[in-house]
Protein backbone atom coordinates (compact mmCIF):
# COMPACT_ATOMS: atom_id res chain seq x y z
CA UNK A 1 0.00 0.00 0.00
CA UNK A 2 1.24 3.32 -0.89
CA UNK A 3 0.52 5.34 2.18
CA UNK A 4 3.03 8.49 0.67
CA UNK A 5 1.29 11.90 1.26
CA UNK A 6 4.10 14.04 -0.55
CA UNK A 7 2.17 16.53 -2.66
CA UNK A 8 4.10 14.29 -6.25
CA UNK A 9 1.08 11.76 -4.71
CA UNK A 10 -0.80 11.73 -8.62
CA UNK A 11 -4.76 12.69 -7.62
CA UNK A 12 -7.45 11.68 -9.70
CA UNK A 13 -7.41 13.39 -13.74
CA UNK A 14 -11.20 14.80 -13.90
CA UNK A 15 -9.81 16.44 -17.00
CA UNK A 16 -9.89 13.27 -18.41
CA UNK A 17 -12.80 11.81 -16.74
CA UNK A 18 -15.40 9.62 -18.98
CA UNK A 19 -18.04 6.96 -18.45
CA UNK A 20 -17.26 3.55 -19.97
CA UNK A 21 -18.65 0.48 -19.78
CA UNK A 22 -21.70 2.39 -18.54
CA UNK A 23 -25.28 3.04 -20.03
CA UNK A 24 -27.67 5.58 -17.90
CA UNK A 25 -30.57 3.26 -20.50
CA UNK A 26 -33.10 4.88 -22.04
CA UNK A 27 -32.70 7.17 -24.81
CA UNK A 28 -31.27 10.73 -24.97
CA UNK A 29 -35.15 12.28 -25.55
CA UNK A 30 -36.29 9.91 -22.45
CA UNK A 31 -33.74 10.97 -20.33
CA UNK A 32 -33.91 15.07 -20.68
CA UNK A 33 -37.66 14.47 -20.56
CA UNK A 34 -37.47 12.42 -17.25
CA UNK A 35 -35.01 14.86 -16.11
CA UNK A 36 -37.72 17.93 -16.14
CA UNK A 37 -40.73 15.50 -15.43
CA UNK A 38 -38.32 14.30 -12.06
CA UNK A 39 -37.67 18.38 -11.14
CA UNK A 40 -40.99 19.99 -12.01
CA UNK A 41 -43.15 17.12 -10.80
CA UNK A 42 -41.80 14.25 -8.55
CA UNK A 43 -39.11 16.69 -6.85
CA UNK A 44 -41.66 19.11 -5.67
CA UNK A 45 -44.84 19.10 -3.24
CA UNK A 46 -47.13 20.94 -5.86
CA UNK A 47 -48.69 17.50 -6.92
CA UNK A 48 -49.17 15.46 -4.81
CA UNK A 49 -51.33 13.13 -6.77
CA UNK A 50 -49.80 9.61 -6.22
CA UNK A 51 -52.00 7.85 -9.20
CA UNK A 52 -50.41 10.77 -11.25
CA UNK A 53 -46.64 9.45 -10.37
CA UNK A 54 -47.03 6.03 -10.97
CA UNK A 55 -48.45 6.53 -14.56
CA UNK A 56 -45.80 8.43 -14.61
CA UNK A 57 -43.11 6.06 -13.58
CA UNK A 58 -44.79 3.39 -16.39
CA UNK A 59 -45.04 5.41 -19.06
CA UNK A 60 -41.27 5.96 -18.68
CA UNK A 61 -40.25 2.61 -17.87
CA UNK A 62 -40.67 1.38 -14.39
CA UNK A 63 -42.31 -1.33 -13.07
CA UNK A 64 -44.63 0.03 -10.12
CA UNK A 65 -47.18 -2.41 -8.57
CA UNK A 66 -50.70 -1.32 -7.38
CA UNK A 67 -51.08 1.14 -4.51
CA UNK A 68 -47.19 2.18 -4.26
CA UNK A 69 -47.15 5.36 -2.52
CA UNK A 70 -44.79 8.35 -3.86
CA UNK A 71 -44.41 11.55 -1.38
CA UNK A 72 -43.70 15.41 -2.39
CA UNK A 73 -40.11 16.26 -3.29
CA UNK A 74 -39.07 12.64 -4.48
CA UNK A 75 -36.10 12.56 -6.43
CA UNK A 76 -35.55 9.67 -9.04
CA UNK A 77 -32.64 9.32 -11.37
CA UNK A 78 -33.65 6.66 -14.12
CA UNK A 79 -37.08 5.35 -13.82
CA UNK A 80 -36.38 2.52 -16.67
CA UNK A 81 -34.21 1.38 -13.70
CA UNK A 82 -36.80 0.93 -10.66
CA UNK A 83 -39.14 -1.50 -9.59
CA UNK A 84 -41.49 -1.30 -6.73
CA UNK A 85 -43.57 -3.93 -5.51
CA UNK A 86 -47.70 -3.25 -4.44
CA UNK A 87 -48.12 -1.12 -1.70
CA UNK A 88 -45.05 0.02 -1.37
CA UNK A 89 -43.94 3.58 0.07
CA UNK A 90 -42.06 6.45 -1.06
CA UNK A 91 -41.72 9.15 1.60
CA UNK A 92 -41.11 12.60 1.31
CA UNK A 93 -37.60 13.44 0.25
CA UNK A 94 -36.84 10.11 -1.00
CA UNK A 95 -33.98 10.52 -2.86
CA UNK A 96 -33.26 7.06 -5.77
CA UNK A 97 -29.97 7.85 -7.49
CA UNK A 98 -30.11 4.67 -9.55
CA UNK A 99 -27.30 4.74 -12.35
CA UNK A 100 -28.07 1.04 -11.48
CA UNK A 101 -30.89 -0.89 -11.29
CA UNK A 102 -33.16 -0.70 -7.41
CA UNK A 103 -35.52 -3.51 -6.70
CA UNK A 104 -37.71 -2.62 -4.20
CA UNK A 105 -40.16 -5.57 -3.19
CA UNK A 106 -43.79 -4.79 -1.77
CA UNK A 107 -44.87 -3.66 1.60
CA UNK A 108 -41.27 -2.13 1.80
CA UNK A 109 -41.14 1.63 3.58
CA UNK A 110 -38.42 4.26 2.39
CA UNK A 111 -39.20 6.65 5.28
CA UNK A 112 -38.19 10.45 4.62
CA UNK A 113 -34.81 11.77 2.95
CA UNK A 114 -33.58 8.23 2.63
CA UNK A 115 -31.25 7.69 0.02
CA UNK A 116 -30.52 4.76 -2.15
CA UNK A 117 -27.00 5.47 -3.47
CA UNK A 118 -25.75 3.43 -6.48
CA UNK A 119 -22.76 5.01 -7.62
CA UNK A 120 -19.37 5.01 -6.26
CA UNK A 121 -15.75 5.86 -7.77
CA UNK A 122 -12.47 3.88 -8.13
CA UNK A 123 -10.59 5.99 -5.81
CA UNK A 124 -7.38 4.08 -6.34
CA UNK A 125 -7.52 5.04 -9.87
CA UNK A 126 -6.42 8.44 -11.46
CA UNK A 127 -8.81 7.73 -14.06
CA UNK A 128 -11.79 8.06 -11.16
CA UNK A 129 -13.69 5.35 -12.78
CA UNK A 130 -17.16 5.22 -12.54
CA UNK A 131 -18.92 2.06 -10.08
CA UNK A 132 -22.23 1.27 -9.94
CA UNK A 133 -24.14 -1.43 -7.54
CA UNK A 134 -27.43 -2.51 -7.91
CA UNK A 135 -29.80 -2.07 -4.61
CA UNK A 136 -32.56 -4.58 -3.55
CA UNK A 137 -34.82 -3.88 -0.75
CA UNK A 138 -36.76 -6.86 -0.10
CA UNK A 139 -40.81 -7.51 0.69
CA UNK A 140 -41.09 -5.58 4.20
CA UNK A 141 -37.74 -3.43 4.37
CA UNK A 142 -38.02 -0.44 6.39
CA UNK A 143 -35.51 1.99 5.59
CA UNK A 144 -35.49 4.84 8.00
CA UNK A 145 -35.49 8.53 7.83
CA UNK A 146 -32.66 10.25 6.86
CA UNK A 147 -31.14 7.19 6.50
CA UNK A 148 -28.34 6.34 3.53
CA UNK A 149 -28.24 2.43 1.64
CA UNK A 150 -24.12 2.28 -0.29
CA UNK A 151 -24.54 1.13 -3.77
CA UNK A 152 -24.64 -2.77 -4.49
CA UNK A 153 -26.28 -3.44 -0.74
CA UNK A 154 -29.25 -5.60 -0.01
CA UNK A 155 -31.66 -5.04 2.37
CA UNK A 156 -33.14 -9.25 2.94
CA UNK A 157 -36.41 -9.33 3.89
CA UNK A 158 -38.01 -7.55 6.72
CA UNK A 159 -34.55 -5.85 7.28
CA UNK A 160 -34.64 -2.41 9.12
CA UNK A 161 -32.29 0.73 8.84
CA UNK A 162 -32.78 3.29 11.62
CA UNK A 163 -33.25 6.92 11.06
CA UNK A 164 -29.84 8.55 10.01
CA UNK A 165 -27.93 5.16 9.47
CA UNK A 166 -25.72 4.08 6.77
CA UNK A 167 -25.63 0.71 5.78
CA UNK A 168 -22.43 -0.14 4.00
CA UNK A 169 -22.95 -4.25 3.97
CA UNK A 170 -25.98 -6.19 3.44
CA UNK A 171 -28.52 -6.28 5.90
CA UNK A 172 -29.74 -9.88 6.90
CA UNK A 173 -33.73 -10.82 6.75
CA UNK A 174 -35.10 -9.20 10.20
CA UNK A 175 -32.04 -7.74 11.24
CA UNK A 176 -32.39 -4.16 12.70
CA UNK A 177 -29.45 -2.23 11.53
CA UNK A 178 -28.47 1.10 13.55
CA UNK A 179 -25.10 3.44 13.55
CA UNK A 180 -22.55 4.34 10.96
CA UNK A 181 -21.41 1.98 9.12
CA UNK A 182 -25.04 0.43 10.49
CA UNK A 183 -24.18 -2.36 12.22
CA UNK A 184 -26.86 -5.07 13.49
CA UNK A 185 -28.18 -4.12 16.65
CA UNK A 186 -31.25 -6.20 17.31
CA UNK A 187 -33.33 -8.78 15.81
CA UNK A 188 -37.11 -7.54 14.38
CA UNK A 189 -40.27 -9.82 15.17
CA UNK A 190 -43.56 -9.77 13.51
CA UNK A 191 -46.65 -10.91 15.09
CA UNK A 192 -48.20 -13.24 12.40
CA UNK A 193 -51.68 -11.76 13.77
CA UNK A 194 -51.32 -8.02 13.77
CA UNK B 1 -38.08 -13.34 19.84
CA UNK B 2 -38.93 -15.01 16.79
CA UNK B 3 -35.74 -14.81 15.01
CA UNK B 4 -37.08 -16.81 12.07
CA UNK B 5 -35.46 -15.07 9.06
CA UNK B 6 -37.22 -17.85 6.31
CA UNK B 7 -39.31 -16.04 3.60
CA UNK B 8 -42.60 -17.04 5.75
CA UNK B 9 -42.36 -14.74 7.87
CA UNK B 10 -45.26 -12.14 7.46
CA UNK B 11 -44.06 -8.92 6.23
CA UNK B 12 -46.13 -5.74 7.14
CA UNK B 13 -49.46 -5.90 5.15
CA UNK B 14 -49.56 -1.97 3.80
CA UNK B 15 -52.42 -2.74 1.53
CA UNK B 16 -54.61 -2.36 4.61
CA UNK B 17 -52.75 0.43 6.43
CA UNK B 18 -54.87 2.17 8.31
CA UNK B 19 -54.35 5.26 10.77
CA UNK B 20 -56.40 4.78 13.30
CA UNK B 21 -55.94 6.78 17.25
CA UNK B 22 -54.54 9.34 15.60
CA UNK B 23 -55.80 12.96 14.19
CA UNK B 24 -53.70 15.19 12.35
CA UNK B 25 -55.77 18.07 13.71
CA UNK B 26 -56.74 21.01 12.01
CA UNK B 27 -59.48 20.59 9.70
CA UNK B 28 -59.33 19.37 5.43
CA UNK B 29 -59.51 22.58 4.54
CA UNK B 30 -56.99 24.51 6.92
CA UNK B 31 -54.57 21.10 6.31
CA UNK B 32 -54.77 21.75 2.58
CA UNK B 33 -54.22 25.56 2.41
CA UNK B 34 -51.47 24.93 5.08
CA UNK B 35 -50.00 22.47 2.67
CA UNK B 36 -49.61 25.20 0.04
CA UNK B 37 -48.64 28.09 2.37
CA UNK B 38 -45.47 25.47 3.67
CA UNK B 39 -44.60 24.45 0.28
CA UNK B 40 -44.67 27.75 -1.65
CA UNK B 41 -43.60 30.43 1.28
CA UNK B 42 -41.72 28.36 3.78
CA UNK B 43 -39.96 25.49 2.22
CA UNK B 44 -39.11 28.50 -0.33
CA UNK B 45 -36.00 30.91 -0.58
CA UNK B 46 -38.26 33.24 -2.18
CA UNK B 47 -39.71 34.73 0.83
CA UNK B 48 -37.16 35.86 3.39
CA UNK B 49 -39.13 37.65 5.45
CA UNK B 50 -39.62 36.59 9.29
CA UNK B 51 -42.70 38.59 10.32
CA UNK B 52 -44.99 37.17 7.46
CA UNK B 53 -44.02 33.65 8.72
CA UNK B 54 -44.54 34.49 12.09
CA UNK B 55 -48.04 35.49 10.82
CA UNK B 56 -48.69 32.80 8.60
CA UNK B 57 -47.95 30.13 11.52
CA UNK B 58 -49.58 31.97 14.42
CA UNK B 59 -52.61 32.78 11.42
CA UNK B 60 -52.35 28.75 11.20
CA UNK B 61 -52.74 28.01 14.86
CA UNK B 62 -49.22 28.31 16.32
CA UNK B 63 -47.91 29.67 19.02
CA UNK B 64 -44.98 32.18 18.02
CA UNK B 65 -42.65 33.72 20.64
CA UNK B 66 -41.64 37.26 19.63
CA UNK B 67 -38.46 37.94 17.59
CA UNK B 68 -38.70 34.29 16.20
CA UNK B 69 -36.16 33.54 13.35
CA UNK B 70 -37.74 31.43 10.12
CA UNK B 71 -34.99 30.60 7.88
CA UNK B 72 -35.63 30.05 3.89
CA UNK B 73 -36.70 26.42 3.26
CA UNK B 74 -38.40 25.43 6.14
CA UNK B 75 -41.12 22.72 6.37
CA UNK B 76 -43.12 22.28 8.81
CA UNK B 77 -46.00 19.86 8.52
CA UNK B 78 -48.84 21.05 11.06
CA UNK B 79 -48.47 24.69 12.84
CA UNK B 80 -51.69 24.19 15.05
CA UNK B 81 -48.86 21.49 16.72
CA UNK B 82 -46.06 23.92 17.03
CA UNK B 83 -45.15 26.34 19.42
CA UNK B 84 -41.46 27.88 19.92
CA UNK B 85 -40.90 30.70 22.32
CA UNK B 86 -39.23 33.78 22.24
CA UNK B 87 -36.23 34.89 20.30
CA UNK B 88 -35.41 31.35 18.91
CA UNK B 89 -34.30 29.90 15.82
CA UNK B 90 -35.37 28.28 12.94
CA UNK B 91 -32.85 27.86 10.53
CA UNK B 92 -32.07 27.28 6.79
CA UNK B 93 -33.52 23.66 5.51
CA UNK B 94 -34.94 23.10 9.22
CA UNK B 95 -37.94 20.35 8.39
CA UNK B 96 -40.13 20.25 11.81
CA UNK B 97 -42.09 17.00 11.13
CA UNK B 98 -44.75 17.90 13.68
CA UNK B 99 -47.34 14.88 13.50
CA UNK B 100 -47.36 15.38 17.49
CA UNK B 101 -46.85 18.47 19.05
CA UNK B 102 -43.61 20.15 19.14
CA UNK B 103 -42.71 22.37 21.94
CA UNK B 104 -39.57 24.77 21.72
CA UNK B 105 -38.42 27.12 24.38
CA UNK B 106 -37.10 30.61 24.32
CA UNK B 107 -33.65 31.37 22.84
CA UNK B 108 -33.15 27.62 21.24
CA UNK B 109 -31.43 26.86 18.10
CA UNK B 110 -31.97 24.77 15.01
CA UNK B 111 -29.60 24.96 12.97
CA UNK B 112 -29.74 23.93 9.62
CA UNK B 113 -31.07 21.29 7.94
CA UNK B 114 -32.19 20.01 11.32
CA UNK B 115 -35.02 17.42 11.61
CA UNK B 116 -37.41 16.73 14.28
CA UNK B 117 -39.00 13.76 13.47
CA UNK B 118 -42.46 12.67 15.64
CA UNK B 119 -43.23 9.76 13.49
CA UNK B 120 -42.58 5.98 13.84
CA UNK B 121 -44.30 2.98 13.26
CA UNK B 122 -44.61 -0.69 14.94
CA UNK B 123 -42.60 -2.68 13.27
CA UNK B 124 -43.60 -5.84 14.98
CA UNK B 125 -47.19 -5.53 13.85
CA UNK B 126 -48.31 -6.51 10.25
CA UNK B 127 -50.50 -3.30 10.48
CA UNK B 128 -47.22 -0.94 10.86
CA UNK B 129 -49.37 1.23 13.15
CA UNK B 130 -48.29 4.69 13.49
CA UNK B 131 -46.59 5.58 16.94
CA UNK B 132 -46.23 9.45 17.23
CA UNK B 133 -44.06 10.81 19.97
CA UNK B 134 -43.67 14.63 21.16
CA UNK B 135 -40.82 16.23 21.08
CA UNK B 136 -40.10 19.05 23.77
CA UNK B 137 -36.92 21.51 23.26
CA UNK B 138 -36.09 23.79 25.95
CA UNK B 139 -34.73 27.46 26.65
CA UNK B 140 -31.63 27.31 24.84
CA UNK B 141 -31.19 24.26 23.58
CA UNK B 142 -29.02 23.87 20.27
CA UNK B 143 -30.05 21.28 18.00
CA UNK B 144 -26.73 20.92 15.30
CA UNK B 145 -26.79 21.48 11.93
CA UNK B 146 -28.05 18.25 10.04
CA UNK B 147 -28.90 16.29 13.36
CA UNK B 148 -31.75 14.46 14.03
CA UNK B 149 -34.40 14.27 16.95
CA UNK B 150 -36.28 11.01 17.19
CA UNK B 151 -39.49 11.23 18.48
CA UNK B 152 -40.75 11.37 21.71
CA UNK B 153 -37.53 12.76 22.64
CA UNK B 154 -36.89 15.74 25.26
CA UNK B 155 -33.66 18.24 25.01
CA UNK B 156 -33.68 19.59 28.70
CA UNK B 157 -32.91 23.18 29.38
CA UNK B 158 -29.29 24.17 27.21
CA UNK B 159 -28.81 20.55 25.57
CA UNK B 160 -27.00 20.54 22.46
CA UNK B 161 -27.22 17.98 19.92
CA UNK B 162 -24.37 18.63 17.50
CA UNK B 163 -23.78 18.39 13.60
CA UNK B 164 -24.86 15.34 12.04
CA UNK B 165 -26.07 13.45 15.45
CA UNK B 166 -29.04 11.62 16.13
CA UNK B 167 -30.56 11.54 19.53
CA UNK B 168 -32.24 8.57 20.18
CA UNK B 169 -32.84 9.01 24.51
CA UNK B 170 -33.42 12.36 26.14
CA UNK B 171 -30.78 15.13 26.43
CA UNK B 172 -30.64 16.02 29.87
CA UNK B 173 -29.54 19.99 31.10
CA UNK B 174 -26.00 21.20 29.88
CA UNK B 175 -25.25 18.28 28.10
CA UNK B 176 -23.50 18.10 24.78
CA UNK B 177 -24.76 15.21 22.53
CA UNK B 178 -22.98 13.68 19.65
CA UNK B 179 -23.01 10.55 17.30
CA UNK B 180 -25.02 7.98 16.10
CA UNK B 181 -26.77 7.40 18.49
CA UNK B 182 -25.83 10.64 20.27
CA UNK B 183 -24.29 9.94 23.44
CA UNK B 184 -23.16 12.33 26.21
CA UNK B 185 -19.81 13.65 25.59
CA UNK B 186 -19.20 16.92 27.81
CA UNK B 187 -21.04 19.58 29.67
CA UNK B 188 -21.97 23.16 28.52
CA UNK B 189 -21.19 25.46 30.58
CA UNK B 190 -22.16 29.37 29.97
CA UNK B 191 -20.46 32.42 31.67
CA UNK B 192 -23.08 34.16 33.50
CA UNK B 193 -22.07 37.54 32.18
CA UNK B 194 -21.22 37.18 28.31
CA UNK C 1 -16.89 23.31 34.71
CA UNK C 2 -19.83 25.05 35.64
CA UNK C 3 -21.82 21.45 35.07
CA UNK C 4 -25.14 22.89 37.57
CA UNK C 5 -28.28 21.59 35.72
CA UNK C 6 -31.02 24.22 37.42
CA UNK C 7 -33.04 26.44 36.35
CA UNK C 8 -31.14 29.08 37.15
CA UNK C 9 -28.41 28.32 34.43
CA UNK C 10 -28.69 31.32 31.84
CA UNK C 11 -29.23 30.37 28.38
CA UNK C 12 -27.96 32.19 25.24
CA UNK C 13 -29.93 35.98 25.16
CA UNK C 14 -30.91 35.62 21.18
CA UNK C 15 -32.98 39.07 21.87
CA UNK C 16 -30.02 40.82 22.19
CA UNK C 17 -27.97 38.56 19.77
CA UNK C 18 -25.27 41.07 17.13
CA UNK C 19 -22.79 40.08 14.74
CA UNK C 20 -19.62 41.26 15.60
CA UNK C 21 -16.25 41.16 14.36
CA UNK C 22 -17.47 39.18 11.17
CA UNK C 23 -18.39 40.92 8.05
CA UNK C 24 -20.37 38.57 5.18
CA UNK C 25 -18.32 40.32 2.17
CA UNK C 26 -19.90 41.51 -0.74
CA UNK C 27 -22.32 44.49 -0.76
CA UNK C 28 -25.49 44.81 -0.02
CA UNK C 29 -26.75 44.97 -3.35
CA UNK C 30 -24.25 41.74 -4.28
CA UNK C 31 -25.74 40.13 -1.80
CA UNK C 32 -29.24 40.49 -2.04
CA UNK C 33 -28.92 39.79 -6.44
CA UNK C 34 -26.87 36.70 -5.27
CA UNK C 35 -29.58 35.20 -2.97
CA UNK C 36 -31.79 35.04 -5.85
CA UNK C 37 -29.35 33.86 -8.66
CA UNK C 38 -28.44 31.57 -5.76
CA UNK C 39 -31.61 30.02 -4.91
CA UNK C 40 -33.05 30.40 -8.88
CA UNK C 41 -30.54 29.16 -10.60
CA UNK C 42 -28.25 26.84 -8.46
CA UNK C 43 -30.43 25.70 -5.85
CA UNK C 44 -32.62 24.36 -8.57
CA UNK C 45 -32.76 22.02 -11.36
CA UNK C 46 -33.60 23.54 -14.09
CA UNK C 47 -31.02 25.02 -15.60
CA UNK C 48 -28.21 22.26 -15.80
CA UNK C 49 -25.89 24.32 -18.16
CA UNK C 50 -22.39 24.33 -16.20
CA UNK C 51 -20.73 27.15 -18.14
CA UNK C 52 -23.56 29.26 -16.96
CA UNK C 53 -22.94 28.61 -13.76
CA UNK C 54 -19.24 28.83 -13.71
CA UNK C 55 -19.64 32.16 -15.35
CA UNK C 56 -22.23 33.77 -12.76
CA UNK C 57 -19.81 32.77 -9.86
CA UNK C 58 -17.27 34.30 -11.70
CA UNK C 59 -19.21 37.29 -11.62
CA UNK C 60 -20.30 37.56 -8.72
CA UNK C 61 -16.37 37.27 -7.59
CA UNK C 62 -15.48 33.58 -6.91
CA UNK C 63 -12.30 32.40 -8.86
CA UNK C 64 -14.03 29.60 -10.69
CA UNK C 65 -11.18 27.00 -12.71
CA UNK C 66 -11.32 25.28 -15.78
CA UNK C 67 -14.25 22.83 -16.59
CA UNK C 68 -15.49 22.64 -13.03
CA UNK C 69 -18.63 21.04 -12.90
CA UNK C 70 -21.97 22.42 -10.92
CA UNK C 71 -24.87 20.04 -10.65
CA UNK C 72 -28.09 20.81 -9.90
CA UNK C 73 -29.89 21.84 -6.27
CA UNK C 74 -26.41 23.35 -5.35
CA UNK C 75 -26.70 25.96 -2.48
CA UNK C 76 -23.96 28.28 -2.14
CA UNK C 77 -23.72 31.52 0.65
CA UNK C 78 -21.06 33.62 -0.51
CA UNK C 79 -19.54 33.38 -4.27
CA UNK C 80 -17.06 35.88 -3.05
CA UNK C 81 -15.80 33.19 -0.53
CA UNK C 82 -15.29 30.37 -3.19
CA UNK C 83 -12.24 29.58 -5.01
CA UNK C 84 -12.42 26.29 -7.11
CA UNK C 85 -9.50 24.61 -8.89
CA UNK C 86 -9.33 23.12 -12.45
CA UNK C 87 -12.04 20.04 -13.03
CA UNK C 88 -13.63 19.80 -9.73
CA UNK C 89 -16.73 18.69 -9.15
CA UNK C 90 -19.77 19.76 -7.50
CA UNK C 91 -22.40 17.14 -6.85
CA UNK C 92 -25.94 17.35 -6.79
CA UNK C 93 -27.22 18.98 -3.83
CA UNK C 94 -24.19 20.09 -2.27
CA UNK C 95 -24.41 22.93 -0.10
CA UNK C 96 -21.42 25.20 0.23
CA UNK C 97 -22.59 27.35 3.41
CA UNK C 98 -19.15 29.67 3.08
CA UNK C 99 -19.56 32.27 5.65
CA UNK C 100 -16.30 32.25 6.13
CA UNK C 101 -13.89 31.25 2.89
CA UNK C 102 -13.97 27.87 1.17
CA UNK C 103 -10.86 26.95 -1.16
CA UNK C 104 -11.48 23.61 -3.09
CA UNK C 105 -8.37 22.40 -4.84
CA UNK C 106 -8.03 21.14 -8.60
CA UNK C 107 -9.33 17.45 -9.09
CA UNK C 108 -11.36 17.36 -5.97
CA UNK C 109 -15.19 15.59 -5.91
CA UNK C 110 -18.14 17.26 -3.63
CA UNK C 111 -20.84 14.21 -3.64
CA UNK C 112 -24.27 14.32 -3.81
CA UNK C 113 -25.53 16.28 -0.65
CA UNK C 114 -22.35 17.18 0.83
CA UNK C 115 -22.00 20.02 3.82
CA UNK C 116 -19.51 22.47 3.90
CA UNK C 117 -20.10 24.19 7.18
CA UNK C 118 -18.11 27.14 8.23
CA UNK C 119 -20.24 28.52 10.46
CA UNK C 120 -20.45 27.89 14.45
CA UNK C 121 -21.52 29.62 18.13
CA UNK C 122 -19.89 29.96 21.20
CA UNK C 123 -21.93 27.77 23.20
CA UNK C 124 -20.69 28.98 26.74
CA UNK C 125 -21.61 32.73 26.07
CA UNK C 126 -24.94 34.15 26.59
CA UNK C 127 -23.97 36.15 23.57
CA UNK C 128 -23.86 33.05 21.31
CA UNK C 129 -21.17 34.92 19.16
CA UNK C 130 -20.89 33.52 15.47
CA UNK C 131 -17.78 31.64 15.33
CA UNK C 132 -16.66 31.07 11.51
CA UNK C 133 -14.34 28.85 10.37
CA UNK C 134 -12.10 28.44 6.81
CA UNK C 135 -12.47 25.57 4.98
CA UNK C 136 -9.76 24.10 2.62
CA UNK C 137 -10.09 21.03 0.30
CA UNK C 138 -6.94 20.09 -1.11
CA UNK C 139 -6.29 19.05 -4.50
CA UNK C 140 -8.12 15.10 -5.26
CA UNK C 141 -10.08 15.18 -2.01
CA UNK C 142 -13.44 13.97 -1.80
CA UNK C 143 -16.21 14.17 0.29
CA UNK C 144 -18.47 11.72 -0.18
CA UNK C 145 -22.49 11.91 -0.52
CA UNK C 146 -24.08 13.42 2.18
CA UNK C 147 -20.88 13.96 4.44
CA UNK C 148 -20.44 17.17 6.30
CA UNK C 149 -16.98 18.56 6.74
CA UNK C 150 -17.37 21.15 9.86
CA UNK C 151 -16.04 24.59 10.47
CA UNK C 152 -12.10 24.97 10.20
CA UNK C 153 -11.17 21.79 8.81
CA UNK C 154 -8.89 21.07 6.28
CA UNK C 155 -8.72 17.72 3.85
CA UNK C 156 -5.30 17.23 2.51
CA UNK C 157 -4.46 16.16 -1.30
CA UNK C 158 -6.45 13.10 -1.65
CA UNK C 159 -8.45 12.83 1.63
CA UNK C 160 -11.55 10.81 1.20
CA UNK C 161 -14.57 11.65 3.57
CA UNK C 162 -17.12 8.79 2.94
CA UNK C 163 -21.11 8.93 2.53
CA UNK C 164 -22.54 10.29 5.63
CA UNK C 165 -19.69 10.85 7.62
CA UNK C 166 -19.07 13.60 9.75
CA UNK C 167 -15.48 15.32 9.48
CA UNK C 168 -14.52 17.32 13.01
CA UNK C 169 -10.62 17.15 12.81
CA UNK C 170 -8.64 17.48 10.07
CA UNK C 171 -8.06 14.62 7.45
CA UNK C 172 -4.65 14.08 6.48
CA UNK C 173 -3.64 12.83 3.15
CA UNK C 174 -4.50 10.24 1.31
CA UNK C 175 -6.30 9.24 4.68
CA UNK C 176 -9.84 7.74 4.23
CA UNK C 177 -12.41 8.72 7.07
CA UNK C 178 -15.95 7.40 7.90
CA UNK C 179 -18.24 7.49 10.72
CA UNK C 180 -19.61 10.86 13.13
CA UNK C 181 -17.03 11.92 14.59
CA UNK C 182 -15.17 10.61 11.22
CA UNK C 183 -11.96 8.34 11.94
CA UNK C 184 -9.42 7.39 9.66
CA UNK C 185 -10.04 4.04 8.95
CA UNK C 186 -7.73 3.40 5.92
CA UNK C 187 -4.90 5.24 3.32
CA UNK C 188 -5.77 5.52 -0.15
CA UNK C 189 -3.53 4.85 -2.84
CA UNK C 190 -3.22 6.11 -6.79
CA UNK C 191 -2.22 3.93 -9.17
CA UNK C 192 0.19 6.34 -11.04
CA UNK C 193 -0.69 4.86 -14.61
CA UNK C 194 -4.66 4.72 -14.13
Amino acid sequence: MNTDSSPETPTPDLEHYRVTGYSPGGNAVSRILWYYVNALIFNSALFPIYGLKRALLRWFGAQIGKGVVIKPDVNIKYPWRLKVGDFSWIGEGVHIDNLANVAIGANACLSQDAYLLTGNHDYSSTKFTLITGEIVLEDGAWVGARSIVCPGRTMRRNAILTAGSVLTRDAEANGIYAGNPAVLVRQRSIRPLG
